[in-house]
C-alpha cells in the first residue's frame, strides 16, 4: 500500500514541478518595489558579508528552502537533496508538514534526513494549526526532537481546506494551541501562511500570542487554490474545481503582508520569491529572510546538484544586487531605501 | 396569438442566456475591492450563520433572484424552476414586471406560481415607474395581493426607453408617485434600477420619498442597452443599433452605486454580481443583500435543479470567503475591513 | 490647371475620408470623463430644450460642422451638401479657409455656396494667422463680407507649418494682428487651434488680445501632423515624414485643453468629438459648444443626405445623453457634474 | 593578433547595431513627460538660438554624441565618422574608453582622429573608475592630452562588471580618486553612468568630489546587462547570461536620474534618448545637454554623411519642439514649463 500513496506522493511533487499552480492573476509584489541603484558602490563584492544569525542560529546568507516535503519513504532521497544542497550552501530549510510520523513512525526516516544531511543548518520542523489541537505540547515536542529542530514551524492553510471536499474546516482554538505551544516550548515557534498572507490583525494576535516570527507566505507564488483545481480536475469534482479556480489568487499578496505584519517580529518572506533580487527586496522591506519552495521542487527530484544550481543562482543574484546598492551587510541592506 | 409572443418572450431568455449581453469595458467594480484574508479565522466553517432579516422578513442567506420573467404561459415552468430553487436555499426572488398581468390577467398564472413554489421566500413584485403613473395606488395594490408580495420593487429603466424606438421617453411624475406609493402602501417599496446605476442624488431623493431600499442596479452585468442592440439588429434598425452601441456601458458601475448611494437606507447590490465573492465584497461595502438575474436565466430554461446547482455554488463561495475573512455572521461581514 | 488642384483637394478630403489620420496614441480624453447618469430624470426627452445663443445668434443645438472646405470649384457640392444638412438641423458651420478666395476672386463661389444653402444658419468664416498679418484689418473684412459671416475664425496650425517643407515657420507678430482685429472689427472673432490645443497661457493671451471665443481644437481627432506623414510619403519626403510621425500626437489633448482654457470666454470643443456623448461631456465641462470636421468629410462627398444622418445621429445620441443626465435644457448641462 | 580583437571590436558595434540591447520593460521616462504646446509661439523658426555653453566652450546645440569607441585601428574610420559629423552640425562628441590606448599606445590614432576630424567641437576624455585608481592624475592628464580633451568623463559600470564573468567587482576607492583627480586637474571632469542611472546620494557625493559635471546615464537606452547577455550566450555561460537577463533592466529610468540629481551641477541626459523631443524634455526638465550613443552606432559603420543625417533629425524635431513650445533659445526652454 505504502507503494501507491509513496508514489501518489512523488506525483504530487511532480504536479507542482510541471504544472502552473502560481498564482495567475495577481503577482507577490516584488515588480512592484525598487531597489535604489548605486553607481559608486564603494565596495568590493567579492566581500560582501551576508551572514545573519536567525532565531539564534547563524546563517550564511538569509534564505531558507521552505517546508516542501517527507512523510513517504519515496521522499527521503528528495529531502536528503535539498538539505545537502542547504546545508553546502549554509542557508535553512524546513521539513514538510510531519504528521504522517506522527500517524506512522515508520516515516520518520524521511525527515530526519534532513538533519542528518545539514547537521549544521537551521532546520525547522511542520505541523499543521489543525493538528496541534490534537497532539498537544508533548506532541509538538516529538517533532522538533524528531529532527532536532532549530525552530518548530506551525502552518497556516484554511484557504486550502475550505476548498477540498474532505478539507478540515475548523480552525477554532488554534490561537490559542499556539499560545501555549509558546509559553511550553524552549524551541522558537514560527507561525507560516502558505500562500494566502497573513493580515495586521493576524499579525498582531501571532505577537500577542508569544510567536518567535511570522513567515508571510503571501499570494504570489504557489497556490493551493490553485494546486486543489488540478486533484478536483483529476476526481471530477467540478464544485471544487470551480471554488478553486475562483480562490486561485485570493489572500494578501507576499509584499503587501510584509509590510502590514510589522509587529517588531523577525518576518520570512515566502510566496513568489524566485530571484535573489526578490530576496534583496523582502529584506529591503523589513524580513529577516526569504525562503521559497517551488524553484527547488523540480531540482530536488534530480538530486543534490540541481538544488545547488539553483540555490547558488539566486545567491549569486542576491550578492550582486547587495553590491549594487551599496549594501556591505545585511544591516545596510535593512536600512537601504526602497520605492513601492 | 399567444403563441408567438410566448415564444418570443422565450427566445427573449435565450437572447440574454447565450449572447454576450453584459456590459463590455467597463466592470462592476468588484476586483477592485479586495477583503482581507484572515489566516486564523477561528470559526468553524460549518457553523457560520448567514441568515438575515430583510425589510422584515428572515431570509438563509443574504441574496435574492433578481426579477427575469412572468406574464406569458411559456415562463410559468422558468419562474416554478427559479421560485422552487429560492424556497429550497432560503433565499429572496423578485417577479419580472407584472405589467402583462394587468393588461391581461390570464397572465396572472405565470407569476402567482413564484408565491406557490416559494412560500416561505421573501418574494418581491414589479412594476415600471412609468406604468405607476397609470395604475395609480390601487393598480399597485393588485400587484401585491396576486403574489402576496413581501415587497414591490418599481423599476428604473429609462436608460432602455431611451434606445428603444418604441421606448416610453417621458419620465415626468415618477418621483411623486413613487412617494404617494410609498406613503399609502404597507408593504415596503423597492426602487430598483436595471442596470444603469443610482446616484447619490437619486438615492437623496429616494429617501426622501420614503422609499425602504434600494437596489443600485448598476453597470457592469446586463447591459439593456446591450440587449436593444441584438434587437435593433434584427429589425435592421441601424440608429437604434449606434444608439444602443453608444450607450451599451453607460452609466454608474455597481460598486460605484454601492458607496454612493449610502443614505441610510438598505442596499441591494445588483448588476453583475457573479460569484460568493461579489456577495461578500457587496455586503462588506454595506449591502444589505446582493441579487443577480442573468446567471439564472439559463438554467431556469432547463429547471430547477439547475438552478439550485448555480446557487448553491454562488452561496458555498459566499461562505467560504465568510471563513477566509474570519465572519461568523452578517454583522461580522459589514464590519470587516475592505480596501477599495 | 484649376482641374489638377481642384482633384487634389478633392483627393485630400478623401485621403481624410479613407486613411486612418487621427492621433493614435493619445485620445481627446473625453473616455476620463463620466457624466452621472440619473435613474429618476423626471423629463420628457421629447420636450428637452437643446437651443443656444451663441455669439448672438441662436442655434438649434450648441454644436457645429466645424472648417472644412472651399476654394475650388470641386468643394463648391461639398460646402453645398454641408451647408444644407446644418441649415435643415440648426447647427452652425465654418467654411475651410477662404485664402484661395482672395488669391483667386473666382473661387469665392466655393464659399459663398455656405451661406446661400444655410441662410438661417451661425456661420464662420476663416483664415489663418500667419495671413492676416498679410491681409490687414480690410483684407479680413472682405472674408466676413463674401459669406456674410456670423463670426471669424483665425486657425493657428503652427504645428503643420513647422512640419510642412513648404510650412510658413514665422509665427511673429500673429498676436498684436490678432488684436488689432478684435479692436476694429464688428463680427465677433474666435481664435480656433486645428489639432494641438490651447495652453492656458496662451488663452490668456488671447482673452487678453479681445477674441470673442476658443475653438480649443486639442489632439484625439484629425492630426494635421499625421496627414502630413501622408503627403511626405508620396513625395517620398523621408525627413518630412519622420517629423509627422514624431509630432503626430503632439500636443495638449481636447478635454486637458478645455480645462486649461477656462478664461471666461465661450469656448468650442473641437477634435476628437465623435458622438453626442463628446458633445455632452464637452459642455458639461464648460464648453458654450461642440465642434467636428473628420466625421462630415466622407458624408459630404456623398450629399446632403449622409451629413443629415450623420449630425442627427450626433443630435440624437447628445439628447439621449441629456435626458439620462436629467438636464432639461443646455444651462442644466453646463451645471451638470461631471467626473474627471 | 590585431586583427583578430580589431574585427571583434566592429563585431561588438555590429552587435549594438543590430540586436536588441535596450531596456526591455521599462524606458527612460520620456513618455511620461509632455510639453506644453503654444498654438501662438510668437517666434520665427528659422531664427531659434539653440547655441549654449557647455563647461566654458561654446556648442551650436546642446548635444553630444556619447563615448563610443577607439582602441583598435578598426574604430579609426567609426571615429572620424562621428566627429566629422559632430564638427559640421556643432554639436559635442566623446571617444570611448582610452583604456587600450594606454595599454598599447599604437591605438592612440583611433583616439586622436576624433579631434583631428572635430578641431571646433567639444570633445571629452574618457576612462573607467576602476582604471583612474591605477592610472593616477599623471596617466589621466596623458589621456586628456590625447585627444586635447575639452573635458574628461569618468564612467561608472558597475552593473556590467557584476555581470560579466571577468568583471572588475572592487569598487572601493573610485570617489576618492575622483576628488583627488577633480582637485588637481585643470580640465572639468564628468562623471558619466552607462545605463544604470545616478541617484541622488551619489549625485550628492559626486558634488562633494568637485566634478563639474554628471552625465546620468539612465535605464531606458542601451543595456549593458543586455550586451552581456548575448555575450554569454555566444560562450555558453548559462550562468552569466540569466544573471544579464535579470538585471537588463535595474537601476533608475533616464527622467527618475534627472530628477533625483538636481544637485546644481551641469546634467548631461542619456540613457533613450532617441529624438529631438527626448533632447527638449531632458532640457526642460533641467539637463544642460542630453546625448546618445546608440543612435549613431549603426550609420559610424556606414560612414559621416549617414552620421549626419541622423543627427540632424534629432536637431531638427529639437528644433521644430522648441518652435512649438514657444522657446527662442535654450534659457527659454530651461524655463519652459513640463508636466511629469
Ligand atoms: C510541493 C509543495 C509542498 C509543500 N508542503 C508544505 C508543507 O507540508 N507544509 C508547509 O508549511 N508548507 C508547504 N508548502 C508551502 C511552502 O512552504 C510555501 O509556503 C509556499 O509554497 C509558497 O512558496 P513558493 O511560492 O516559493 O512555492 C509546500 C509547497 C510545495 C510547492
Ligand atoms: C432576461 C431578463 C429579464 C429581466 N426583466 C426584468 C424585469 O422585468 N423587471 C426588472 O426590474 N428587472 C428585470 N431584469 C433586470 C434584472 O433584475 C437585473 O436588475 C439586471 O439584469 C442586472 O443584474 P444581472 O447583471 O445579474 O443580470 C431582467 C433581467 C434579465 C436578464
Ligand atoms: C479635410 C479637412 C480640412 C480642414 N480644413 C481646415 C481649414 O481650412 N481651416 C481650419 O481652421 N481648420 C480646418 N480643418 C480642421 C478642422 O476644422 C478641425 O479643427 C480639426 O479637424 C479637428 O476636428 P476633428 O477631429 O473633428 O476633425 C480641416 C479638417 C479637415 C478634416
Ligand atoms: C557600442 C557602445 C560602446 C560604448 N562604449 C562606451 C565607453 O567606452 N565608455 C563609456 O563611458 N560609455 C560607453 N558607452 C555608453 C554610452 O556612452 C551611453 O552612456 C549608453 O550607451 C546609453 O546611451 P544610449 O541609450 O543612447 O546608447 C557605449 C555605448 C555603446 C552603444
Amino acid at each position: 500500500m505504502i507503494n501507491t500513496t509513496s508514489r501518489r506522493k512523488i506525483e504530487h511533487l511532480k504536479l507542482c514541478a510541471e504544472s502552473p499552480v502560481e498564482a495567475r492573476g495577481v503577482n507577490a509584489g516584488f515588480e512592484d518595489v525598487t531597489l535604489i541603484h548605486r553607481a559608486l558602490p564603494e565596495l568590493n563584492m567579492d566581500e560582501l558579508d551576508l551572514s545573519v544569525d536567525f532565531l539564534g542560529k547563524g546563517m550564511q546568507a538569509p534564505f531558507l528552502i521552505a517546508s516542501i516535503t517527507g512523510g513517504h519513504p519515496d521522499t527521503l532521497p528528495v529531502n536528503a537533496a535539498l538539505a545537502a544542497a542547504a546545508e553546502e550552501l549554509g542557508v535553512g530549510i524546513g521539513v514538510g508538514s510531519q504528521r504522517a510520523a506522527i500517524d506512522d513512525p515508520a516515516q520518520e526516516d524521511s525527515f530526519r534526513v534532513v538533519r542528518d544531511k545539514a547537521p549544521g543548518a537551521f532546520v525547522y520542523g511542520n505541523v499543521g494549526a489543525a493538528q496541534i489541537r490534537q497532539y498537544g505540547v508533548e506532541g509538538v515536542e516529538k517533532l522538533i526532537e524528531m529532527i532536532d529542530a532549530d525552530a518548530l514551524a506551525i502552518h497556516l492553510n484554511f484557504l486550502q481546506e475550505a476548498i477540498q471536499p474532505e478539507g478540515d474546516r475548523d480552525a477554532t482554538g488554534c490561537l490559542d494551541m499556539i499560545a501555549e505551544i509558546c509559553s511550553v516550548l524552549k524551541t522558537p515557534v514560527i507561525v507560516k501562511e502558505t500562500g494566502a498572507g497573513v493580515s495586521r490583525e493576524d499579525a498582531i494576535l501571532l505577537h500577542k500570542a508569544g510567536v518567535s516570527a511570522i513567515d508571510v507566505g503571501g499570494v504570489g507564488g504557489t497556490s493551493w487554490a490553485g494546486v486543489e483545481v488540478y486533484r478536483a480536475k483529476e476526481s471530477k469534482d467540478s464544485v471544487s474545481e470551480r471554488l478553486g479556480e475562483l480562490f486561485w489568487d485570493f489572500g494578501i499578496p507576499t509584499v503587501a503582508s510584509l509590510i502590514e505584519s510589522r509587529v517588531s517580529l523577525p518576518l520570512i518572506a515566502t510566496g513568489g520569491v524566485r530571484t535573489g533580487l526578490d530576496i534583496a527586496k523582502s529584506l529591503a522591506l523589513g524580513a529577516s529572510a526569504a525562503s521559497a519552495a517551488l524553484p527547488f521542487v523540480g531540482p530536488s527530484l534530480e538530486g543534490r546538484e540541481s538544488v545547488v544550481k539553483v540555490l547558488s543562482r539566486m545567491l549569486d543574484e542576491f550578492r550582486a544586487a547587495m553590491f549594487l546598492c551599496g549594501c556591505a551587510n545585511i544591516k545596510a541592506l535593512h536600512n537601504s531605501p526602497v520605492v513601492v
